[in-house]
């Protein structure tokens, strides 16, 4: 059986970089998520800043095509770094969302504090601690825990957007309005009489 | 006869921004440059940055379809703005770079000065003049003239990246080998005895 159709919903989740990006792929059947596979992209070993972004098209495509995921749920950035990392950091995320936008995959942000505390309960939580939760959370055996933090944090990014989504759409940020409460919870609504034709 | 076979070369010029992108195809035959359209993607209509960068990703797609470009020449960003807006234009970029990056098409990237230099003989010119110059050179008449400068800036953009890739290599920024040369430059060369199989 292909895997999108073992699947009711699968979560892209991807925390770029312009170094390292991580990703990963979350399986949904009813309340329970799985993790089907994270890992990361290592970019480093190209020199060129051209390479480094047709790698993560590449990849990010690659990916998209072989898990077909629903949804992409990425790490939003913080601002901390000087302007010209930040314009490059820009560019390998806005690499990755084309990837998304050019399957009409629709992409939610969620800022590092977000994940942190959806995950762990605490926003101060350290990314190791973000780590152990969700290898908890998830049942994930030792062998399958990557080295890499990216890897686990893009995870993190596909368990929030998993909450988030859960959650009735009025308490979300962003998603404000009885329209958008109706679209992701048909079942809570009273069956509509039929327009008339 | 389709457009892309009247020309031997086509340059799209793009000035990326996230209200307004510009972007410009330049045909060429032989050493003549042409003008073949110029204008703008306005952006400011879209409130959120995702459908921005959509519609990025959907425009400059169409565009590459349709007058298929055999290069990508995009101005280059200068860093003045703070963190937050660096990210967005860094996304904005990448998602068009994205798009060129789907056809393998080869980008490259000019500072807005080299630019001013190139087009108008001075680093130090404004984008009046370098519109005006344009306009001269490429005998563009009054009535195609745009009113935005993002056109004209994309149109500089490919007319800087035509004369560049004109210039023997070893003159060239980041293209210094000798195998470069000979590959751009096949009639320079005299020609080679073959090597034995």
């Amino acid at each position: 059986m292909p895997l999108a159709k073992q699947y009711e919903r699968i979560i892209m989740g991807i925390d770029p970089g312009t170094n390292v990006m991580g990703y990963a792929m979350l399986g949904v059947n009813g309340k329970r998520p799985e993790l089907i596979v994270m890992g990361v992209i290592k970019l480093s070993k190209f020199e060129s800043h051209y390479l480094r972004l047709s790698r993560i098209y590449e990849r990010v495509s690659g990916l998209i095509k072989e898990f077909l995921p629903d949804e992409l749920a990425i790490e939003a950035p913080f601002f901390g770094k000087n302007v010209q990392s930040m314009l490059k950091l820009g560019r390998a995320q806005g690499v990755a969302i084309a990837a998304a936008i050019a399957r009409d995959i629709p992409i939610a942000e969620y800022a590092p504090l977000t994940i942190k505390q959806s995950v762990t309960g605490s926003g101060s939580a350290d990314k190791q601690r973000v780590a152990t939760m969700l290898k908890h959370l998830l049942s994930i055996p030792d062998e399958k825990m990557p080295h890499l933090f990216d890897a686990t944090d893009a995870l993190g990014a596909a368990v929030t957007h998993f909450y988030e989504s859960a959650k009735p759409a009025q308490l979300k940020k962003g998603a404000s309005s009885w329209e958008a409460f109706l679209k992701q919870h048909p079942d809570r609504v009273a069956p509509r009489r039929q327009k008339p034709e």
